[in-house]
């Protein structure tokens, strides 16, 4: 219905180009935590897994990261795979490595070839931003840059910006999820990304968290989000529903839309 | 869950305070058609009815429209039932009478016992208006105001300025239903709404209308819409979704927000 724009592999859209993308996340502690998700997840079939790697109790040993990226990739049944490590400021887990460190570790995973995309936060350096688009570009991964706010929303102005900030940093998507205090809140997302859809030419991922934001996870692609992410097995962040869910609403919707 | 205002019979909540209400509208052109419809439709259990009596091809014989009305009341299975002529001016069918033999009709239904619900429109003049008051304080009935533009949707302060003029006007439940030109459109009816429960005191039917303000029909409840019209047999207005669609998302909508 072309409400959003696509998100491209290797030049080819992901899952055809369906509308919304249903992205589930991968949160487990270890090796065999990861593994077991995955498959309960795969057999749901969602169009887009995350790994958020800030789960994963190894982290530091990027030899043990590389390696279940790759377990992760044989056992997706294709489905791409975006590589997160969220920060604590941002709503992320504790981990124990630098900066420096995450970014060896991002290094290793993308040119390992086991990742389709790599999240990585806008609110980082500059240099480690550039060089997070650098690596993108050399291994053929598409980069997220990703904005959160788990106390509030801010404005819709705010939420463009960012947006456009995004795209000028290089970013081939642009994430915004923020934490609404209130009803009006989560129309300022939904105003924001169909304003930002006009600002910028990326692919636009937005949301508003928790129980109100659920609303988003389920319309906002309407308004120009490509992607919701959804509880395969376990949510990664608050209002997320069940895929099952999100099916049953994208389904009504869809027909909804074309008025039948 | 309180988002919404309860509707209210004879002091009760209509339907225990569900929310929100599910409305479906009969439009059949005899006798027969609306019995049939209303068949169809009670056994897919409603909370509320409207008989659009503007479609009703005889509508001039006032002793016609009051015994389909109470034939409506016998087999509703208890369902209250909103009566309603909108006119041409609001997206109503072409009836051949009056406003004043319209005023006759409506009086003769609301002291027949069979209606719960009166729709009379806010752009009346003023002298109509208020007859219909007084004609739901004498009878018991409540009177819905309401306001609809098939072609756009005015600015969030025009359509909170409406649901302010209803309840100043002595009207029950305010009701605004408008065409979006846009999606942005759609978002501005729900800040309405938001807005409109802080202004007045009365219950809000609001919806946006056409394929993109289905779905208002679908989450508006949640920005305080106290109703949404759905299609039981057949549509009265562009963008109703089914009846049965619209209680799978409503299920998945209401266990989201309670964070399940």
């Amino acid at each position: 219905m072309a409400m959003t724009r696509c998100l491209e592999v290797k030049g080819r859209p992901v899952a055809g180009g369906k509308e919304p993308l249903i992205c589930a996340p991968l949160v487990g502690r270890d090796e065999a935590a990861v593994l077991r998700e995955l498959e309960a997840i795969v057999a749901k079939q969602p169009d887009l897994l995350e790994w958020r790697v800030d789960f994963f109790a190894s982290i530091s040993e990027t030899a043990r990261v590389v390696d279940l990226a790759q377990e992760i990739r044989k056992s997706s049944a294709g489905i791409p795979v975006i590589f997160t490590r969220r920060s604590i400021r941002e709503g992320g887990e504790t981990i124990g490595i630098s900066e420096e460190q995450v970014l060896s570790m991002y290094q290793a995973v993308a040119r390992s070839g086991a990742v389709e995309f790599l999240d990585y936060e806008l609110s980082s350096e500059p240099a480690h931003f550039e060089r997070a688009v650098a690596l993108a570009r050399e291994t053929g991964t598409k980069l997220i840059a990703s904005f959160h706010n788990f106390q509030r929303t801010p404005s819709r102005d705010e939420i463009v910006a960012k947006f456009v900030a995004m795209e000028q940093a290089g970013a081939d998507v642009a994430k915004v999820a923020v934490m609404p205090q209130g009803l009006e809140d989560v129309l300022t997302v939904l105003q924001a990304t169909l304003e930002g859809q006009k600002k910028i030419s990326l692919p636009i991922i937005s949301m508003s968290m928790g129980a109100y934001g659920s609303l988003s996870r389920l319309f906002g692609w309407v308004f120009g989000s490509s992607v919701s992410f959804a509880v395969g097995q376990k949510a990664s962040a608050p209002g997320q529903v069940p895929i099952e869910d999100l099916k049953v609403v994208l389904d009504v919707l869809q027909r909804a839309l074309k008025g039948q």
